[in-house]
């Protein structure tokens, strides 16, 4: 069994979407965070996130925090949703290079943007810059970051483009790939349980 | 056989002292970057890293870039030197989530307070302080962050607490980590290579 720890309309979202398209049981445990953005919200100690902050996800007693743990667990956890190359895989490089670019240069870049740090700061924005490169070369070919796979890669990205779309230029490209992404059952499911999800009910898909 | 797309002094120093852990053959090809720190150096075309950067490697065919990719899958792809918990061991999670702490917390704090961007910020200062407090309470543990056993996350959290070490107050328990990480024989051996490296040696360590 899994339990996500999760706050409406944050970081942990995306992680039902993940779930969604696992297609395991799960359970969803509302949690009360802070809220950096509007100040708003108290740490809640019933959260095992050392941070307190979501997600965070127990699975058979085995706790992870930060998304991108959280997707290369359960992906290789549970190999038969597709959605992670397999380790013996020749795509297995691509995959958690996309997954490294997400996490280190991605989320840096999206950050700047939104906070309006790139007026300043050259090498930021030849950062910037480079991200956009990278993407839009990868969406030039399509129609996912690894091609016709659609991975936990593209999890990670998709969402967080979602979010951070302000902090990147205008782009019909980007704009397609945010959607593709969003359009996808397990996506279109989790944003009704998310919105849902103080009931704190659980989902027993089979 | 393994080849790493390297420049001296940089980001790809700390993956020879991962190639020095593993104890494999490999092979370590000089590229020139450009520096974002000072604007020198020109980006290589022989280089297959997407953004002409380091750290690249390739193994039997396969690109990886990005340090946290380059770890998880030489550490997955040689367990023998058991520097990373099996999928299957409860350990995984904290590996896990400690790599993705590395990549989406503490670097963007490391940025944070390198580039003096901390002051106007409380969002930035809160951010900060989460990660020096996490980082602390493990080490209060210690020695490494998962406690007994050295894993490829503190090869990430220990070579960018020493590339970065202005970022963070001065703290004896994270001066002691350092130290402790970087005294290895594989990171001795490592930065003793990092010097030499425009030499471009094949290292054969059988």
């Amino acid at each position: 069994m899994i339990t996500l720890f999760h706050a409406p309309q944050s970081r942990s979202s995306r992680i039902i979407w993940l779930l969604e398209e696992l297609g395991l049981p799960y359970e969803i445990r509302p949690v009360s965070i802070f809220r950096p953005m509007t100040g708003e919200g108290q740490p809640d100690m019933a959260n095992p996130h050392p941070d307190k902050r979501v997600p965070a996800i127990v699975h058979d007693g085995v706790l992870l925090a930060e998304s991108v743990a959280i997707v290369l667990y359960l992906l290789d956890t549970f190999p038969q949703a597709g959605l992670a190359p397999a380790p013996v895989d020749p795509r297995r490089g691509d995959y958690l290079t996309w997954i490294g670019w997400y996490a280190t240069e991605l989320e840096q870049a999206l950050f700047a943007g939104l906070s309006g740090d790139l007026a300043g700061s050259p090498q930021k924005q030849r950062a910037h810059e480079a991200v956009v490169a990278r993407l839009r070369a990868a969406l030039d070919q399509g129609p996912y970051v690894m091609g016709d796979q659609f991975t936990g890669a593209d999890l990670l990205i998709g969402s967080a483009l979602a979010f951070g779309r302000p902090a990147f230029p205008a782009d019909g490209a980007i704009d397609a790939y945010i959607e593709r992404c969003r359009s996808r059952p397990a996506a279109v499911r989790a944003a009704a349980l998310d919105d849902q999800s103080g009931l704190q009910l659980s989902y027993e898909q089979a």
